[in-house]
């Protein structure tokens, strides 16, 4: 796990669509934050005090987190000096880069020398375990999509923090890089060794109260040519009691595959049903999640109300009104 | 690749049984190896001429394979005197042991000095690119299983020999570690980074002739909660045209799985040939290879005739009866 409270470092974030970790962060844990460091020329803002290194440790920070990515993932010279200061100020850092805090000798040098951690969340710290199939304790929902970046992980997020709010048991579980800085812990399911992805998931969601849920995030699609199987761990290892079927209306083909159109709601449904079945025959699908960005208000409600009657499931768009249909569903 | 021809090192092999990577080399590439290394107290032997590592040297063997299989997967000490021999004979040396060659100070030393190559074939030596679902030139055959280790490598090999035999163009796409050394060459799946899976299966059976087939070697099952999202890369990145599907008939669970039945062969048909849709709208089941080893010949026969009827499909034991009518049944 990484410890908070956070500093959300912004560096020199070009737009505040670089800093999308960053805001992540401030949307869903808004109280793991205590502050933000920006560079000259970042354009990015989370509405969090603006705290130099110093002042963040005075303050109790316990880690620095790369909110920032610029292009091709790298970690920009102008930040190393920065990161070398949390780091000799007791901090540790957190970073979901492609290039790795690891592979920055500097950055290694410094954090041995203050006994500090660097966390790469894009790659696995733990040897996960063979999948065992066993049944374990406690509920668990999955999102699964008709296609990668539909909405999964906000779905998710959006029904933990309903249900936190109506005092459920609930724990959001991450699977990508996002999810994990978010939240502070999870599992970077693609980059997981394909023997262990499965076993990773069951490690993810333990036996757990009975009327605990765990919420967890989706990747890829069963329907997607490239990353289909990593879907299929998480459907296995899972072993969803409820899913959720994530879509984004306007899309025109699968992400990068300009070939491949997207299955239609029901057909997402079918299969994702007969798979999870296998790990669990009480599988059943509660709701559907539309990303409506791409309509207007009157557009939005017209397509979720139809897609409702078509598949007799409430069909809910959680950023334009909440999450509170979807958590009913599971009841 | 690696290159041919072989020494099959048998070291101290405790039965024939420890030796099954080397007997799958004998069966299947019999022109590939040129003699075995038999070393005291071996009880293994592949009918092949016992030679030195001198005399293997002087007829030109190339690599010398450890075609043996210890507890816990290790490099046995006694081996090492040998394998170094080899080395500094001008040979390379292939590995499928959970041990890696490369963990081994001294072989890594002894392979430096000699300028040689240490294969260790459990792991990916290739940067495999993420998948891109692109129709390929050529034709592709997988074979899926109701569970793991229920024949498809065997069936896979015993189709390219026939059609071998029969003088059409066909490759044997080896997936896992023992396929790999039979063949020379192909992809470790189960220890693919989960993101390059199918990636690594578009790698393996790239573009080719109008009339080539790709047998590609199947892994795990759609049904097994342990490694299904290997299974699922297989069939996304390999786009196959024709489906096998194998099948055991006498085991009591899934392998390694108490708790979780075999699925049926017309449930593993339908899950299969819909997710390969997904790829190729066109693929087509074309029959069924169950591994009978466990029934007499009347049993067998009766087993097959039934299953024949029950799928409307060819359905063979290709070690009783040859793979000559799932060739057939390719046309």
């Amino acid at each position: 796990m990484i410890e908070t409270p956070y500093l959300l470092f912004l560096g020199d974030a070009a737009d505040p669509l670089a800093a999308k970790v960053a805001q992540g962060i401030k949307d869903w844990r808004p109280d793991a934050s205590i502050g933000q460091f920006r560079m000259a020329g970042c354009n990015a803002d989370m509405k969090l005090p603006d705290l130099t290194i110093a002042e963040a440790a005075a303050k109790g920070c316990k880690t620095l987190v790369v909110g920032v990515a610029n292009r091709g993932g790298m970690i920009s010279p102008a930040w190393i000096s920065v990161l070398k200061e949390a780091l000799a100020a007791g901090m540790d850092i957190a970073s979901g880069l492609h290039n790795l805090l690891r592979d920055e000798p500097e950055l290694v040098a410094a954090a041995e020398a203050a006994g500090r951690t660097l966390h790469d969340v894009r790659i696995p710290s733990v040897k996960y375990p063979i999948a065992n199939g066993k049944k374990r304790t406690g509920k668990r929902l999955l999102a699964v999509g008709t296609d990668c970046s539909v909405g999964k992980m906000y779905t998710a997020l959006a029904m933990e923090k309903e249900m936190s709010a109506r005092g459920m048991k609930a724990t959001f579980r991450a699977t990508g890089q996002t999810g994990i800085l978010i939240t502070g812990g999870g599992v970077p399911l693609d980059a997981v060794i394909a023997d262990f992805m499965a076993g990773s998931v069951e490690y993810l969601t333990p036996d757990n109260d009975p009327d605990h849920w765990d919420l967890i995030e989706g990747q890829g699609s069963l329907f997607h040519a490239s990353y289909s199987g990593v879907t299929m761990a998480l459907v296995h290892g899972g072993q969803p009691d409820a899913l959720i079927l994530c879509h984004e209306p306007t899309r025109a083909h699968m992400r990068g595959l300009p070939d491949y159109q997207l299955p239609s709601l029901e057909e997402l449904r079918s299969v994702a049903e007969t798979l999870a079945r296998v790990v669990n025959p009480a599988v059943t699908t509660i709701g559907v999640s539309v990303n409506t960005a791409g309509f207007d208000e009157a557009k939005a409600l017209d397509y979720l109300a139809e897609t409702e009657k078509r598949l007799g499931l409430p069909a809910v768009d959680p950023f334009r009104q909440g999450a509170g249909r979807l958590v009913d569903a599971l009841a």
